[in-house]
């Protein structure tokens, strides 16, 4: 059994999973933890990378959801802003502080148009996507309204097959439409390749680049000749910034990823043939988990299952130990491996998972640690915000 | 554009996806919906086969994680008492006055065992399953300090190769153990055939169940000889319930998603060869989205993705609908094939989730909606308890 003499286990666990200055090994579990070391090492790579390479850095919110977050990669890895999916996690952003928020995907509803148009009353820049050119009308009253300016950028589909326009003829109607309504400002194109971003093999994420590049540069070309700058060529995550930093078209990068890594990300192979988490990046997230049974002699049963992590993208491994295996998991269990019988009850594993976007929107907290003590506890700022 | 002389529509969406009384077509999405007629029907039926068939009905509450919910199985279908996960949903159910609380699972972690001996102090008993002799010191060490009874059931692995023993001999070793123990008492065992509930036939249900029920009676016949009478011998889920009732065994069921139904559940085969969702339980959840872009003919792109829901039993289905189809879901976004061009930006679609528990997880609001209105709005209480 745990020490009984240390109170502080015995206060958390309600709504905080710990408190800072207590020990790793007295966190409640299930829960998320971060490495600080690790993540912040992480932000300081990404953010040298794309300073070296002329490129602006907007960190992908969406994947963290954490204004704590967001404000180190601003301050340690010169992120010029941040870019999220939902107008009710820009809210939160914006209300955290954040100056410079792009909702890269489509605003449609009237009343999350609103809020759009209000977001900069806020303090914020607000940028949005546009793929229809039925919704300038829209976006352009509720400016108009509110007093305010939102910034458009036309998306591109350039082989993600979700939202966005395939032609650069769409991409120039609908890029003058918003040119020309009152209250809207026409600031570029978004155009993420989010299909390529997890294929294992370096040169077949290259092949799809280029065919998003050669789309790109066509839309922004083109655009030029009508008199229309872009001030945002956007897009680029974990699995492809090095296209598009070097692609002398881009000019903002989308990447999130990069800060925590994942088990699904992790397996994609840099140009070398090596694994992307074995050097490019270290794993920084981790779901902390207890064994809470081992009544099989050759099975340990743990405390994270599907509620703690999502498992679309493949289960999560053990970091740090090649003895044992996550090798299925229930709601609230997961099934360990263990033919040495090197775990006991109450032992703790860190477990990477396989995605790590929808397993931090399950979360209410980040506990940071570093050298075995927990040293902060961040919200997950905008968990949930899916309106 | 929505109505926007509706202000309704204007004051959702920030911590609320609806208010009471409003049209279902106001509703911010994506978010959880209750058809609270089916609801009701679905919670009715099973507590007048619980009750017809002589048996208890411990509903699980780790599938709705709703104080409201459970309090409606209680009153209107005969429920008595509540099962949970985890010791942070059981405070959740028993500070909304739940008065009869499982932990249907082992508790071993010493902060949390401390909790669960202050849960009478809340006015509920406190139920726990044991599968380890040397849990039982710990529990009685707590159960002594606050003052309170911990009552114990013997978990045996009955088939789902998770926790729990597996003999009889360890039953009666461990029961043994509990009714010597001060603070505790043994209450009778926990056995519940989680792998089975999904097999789509429903005579492989049953050769599965047999094999449970025969572990079963052979450790409580055995505890009898003991002198250990069992006041609950419970297990039995949406898949399974009418054989633990008519097994003369078991006397609590424990079902949950019969409430809800899922994707994944609808698809299992009644006696007669009938997908169980075609009239046994009717779809009462749905995750309520809307078509937030449209710029390929043949697709939509719905506001409902890997956030809103878990797909780790598969994919969800649109409910009343064979012209469209969800394809694939990413983060935030769901494609939905629709060859017809049926489906316009804007357009609300009900999508039955491919697995209820952790879909429901993810959220923070039912909406309850009868005859197209909002009719009331219960909070996932226990969303994110996971500890």
């Amino acid at each position: 059994m745990k020490d009984m003499t240390n109170l502080d286990a015995f206060e958390v666990g309600y709504d905080i999973p710990a408190k800072p200055g207590m020990d790793e090994a007295d966190i409640q579990t299930p829960c998320l933890v971060l490495d600080l070391d690790a993540l912040e090492r992480n932000i300081k790579k990404m953010g040298d990378y794309a300073k070296d390479h002329g490129m602006r850095h907007r960190t992908h919110g969406k994947m963290h959801k954490s204004v704590d977050v967001q404000k180190l990669q601003e301050e340690l890895g010169g992120a010029c802003g941040v870019c999220c999916q939902k107008v009710s996690e820009a809210e939160v952003f914006a209300r955290g502080g954040i100056k410079d928020i792009l909702v890269s995907n489509q605003v449609r509803d009237a009343a999350k148009i609103d809020r759009l148009a209000r977001l900069p009353k806020l303090g914020a820049r607000a940028i949005c996507c546009v793929d229809d050119i039925d919704n300038v009308a829209d976006l352009s009253a509720a400016a108009r309204t509110h007093g305010t300016q939102i910034e458009c950028l036309v998306e591109i589909d350039c082989g993600a097959g979700r939202c966005g326009v395939s032609s650069t003829r769409d991409v120039v109607e609908i890029a003058k439409a918003i040119d020309a309504a009152e209250g809207l400002k026409f600031a570029g194109v978004q155009a993420y390749q989010g299909a390529m971003q997890h294929l294992d093999d370096y040169n077949e994420r290259k092949a799809k680049i280029d065919v998003a590049v050669a789309m790109v540069r066509d839309a922004v070309d083109t655009l030029k000749t009508e008199g229309l700058e872009c001030d945002i060529v956007g897009g680029g995550g974990t699995g492809s910034y090095y296209f598009e930093s070097n692609s002398g078209v881009y000019n903002e990068l989308q990447c999130g990823s990069y800060a925590f890594m994942d088990a699904d990300y992790g397996r994609i192979l840099d140009k070398d043939g090596k694994r992307i988490d074995a050097g490019e990046w270290e794993n920084a997230l981790f779901i902390l988990t207890t064994v809470m049974s081992h009544s099989k002699a050759d099975k340990a049963i743990v405390d994270a299952g599907l509620k703690t992590q999502s498992v679309d993208s493949g289960l999560p491994f053990i970091y740090g130990r090649d003895d044992v295996e996550y090798l299925k998991c229930s709601d609230e269990h997961g099934v360990v491996a263990d033919p040495g019988g090197a775990l006991k009850v109450n032992d703790k594993l860190r477990l990477v998972p396989g995605h790590c976007d929808p397993t931090c929107n399950v979360h209410d907290w980040y506990v940071g640690v570093r050298g075995g003590k927990v040293e902060t506890l961040w919200p997950v700022s905008a968990r949930g915000k899916a309106y």
